[in-house]
């Protein structure tokens, strides 16, 4: 699966800005960012689609993609929500032939930045962009601990 | 709750083509579609955003759209693919306030059929089509069942 860019960026031999690692998924800047933080999140083991993608991983990939969205919400990013989307299938306008979801923060008000986005698709201050989805992951993180605390 | 149009579909106070139900889950046709098989997969009890819903459920729900992707591909509606998405929040173009993923079955060269799909947003044959994706799921458990024997 040499010839796959995401098996590359699981294996380290292709750049991607990491904000999470685990042993089963990668969670990584998207390069042609539609908002500012758009995150995609992927299983580490190739699944060209939700067809080869198991349930197990599938729970986990989806589970980090709420965390992810809430995270969102908290810290550095403040979002005000946030859209979550899998293109399955070529013919659903998937590009990259290996599962991914797209995490996508909003805010109130961005509509006429999102449909800009959409269509100019570039990167904004990529080191502190991923900062601050870490920090919102930590916070959700350390909210979590006070409340079965 | 009584005021939200998802809670009166799982009470069934309100009308609703539904192709999946059982104890924390219920799936119906969108009654706006974008494409023919649309469909709202929610949580029964009531969860305004990601923010509200818990983990578990949270599982439960998105595991049956990635199920329900799949069944898509099978059966009646033979889709060649599906989008997966969540609108999370007022910012993030959520108009019912009841947590729903949406899943929209796609077809090879349907990208104009899609387009007009999005602003016309018209009910197509609904019995039909709802038999078609109960007829995906049917199938779907069937090689489960038959793999694991
Ligand atoms: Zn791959
Ligand atoms: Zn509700």
């Amino acid at each position: 699966m040499s010839g796959c860019t995401f098996c590359r960026i699981v294996a380290g031999d292709a750049p991607a800005t990491k904000i999470f690692e685990d042993d089963h998924l990668v969670a990584f800047l998207d390069i042609r960012p539609i908002t500012r933080g758009h995150t995609l999140v992927i299983p580490k083991r190739h699944a060209t689609d939700l067809d080869e993608l198991d349930p197990e991983t599938g729970a986990r990939l989806f589970g980090f993609g709420h965390r992810l969205a809430k995270s969102m919400r908290r810290a550095g990013l403040t979002a005000d929500g946030a859209n979550l989307l899998i293109n399955d299938g070529k013919a659903a306008f998937q590009t990259v032939h290996h599962v991914h979801l797209h995490v996508i923060p909003r805010h109130h008000g961005d509509t006429l930045r999102f449909a800009k986005g959409f269509v100019l698709r570039r990167p904004h201050d990529t080191e502190r962009t991923a900062a601050a989805l870490r920090a919102g992951l930590d916070r959700l993180a350390d909210e979590e601990r006070e409340t079965t605390a």
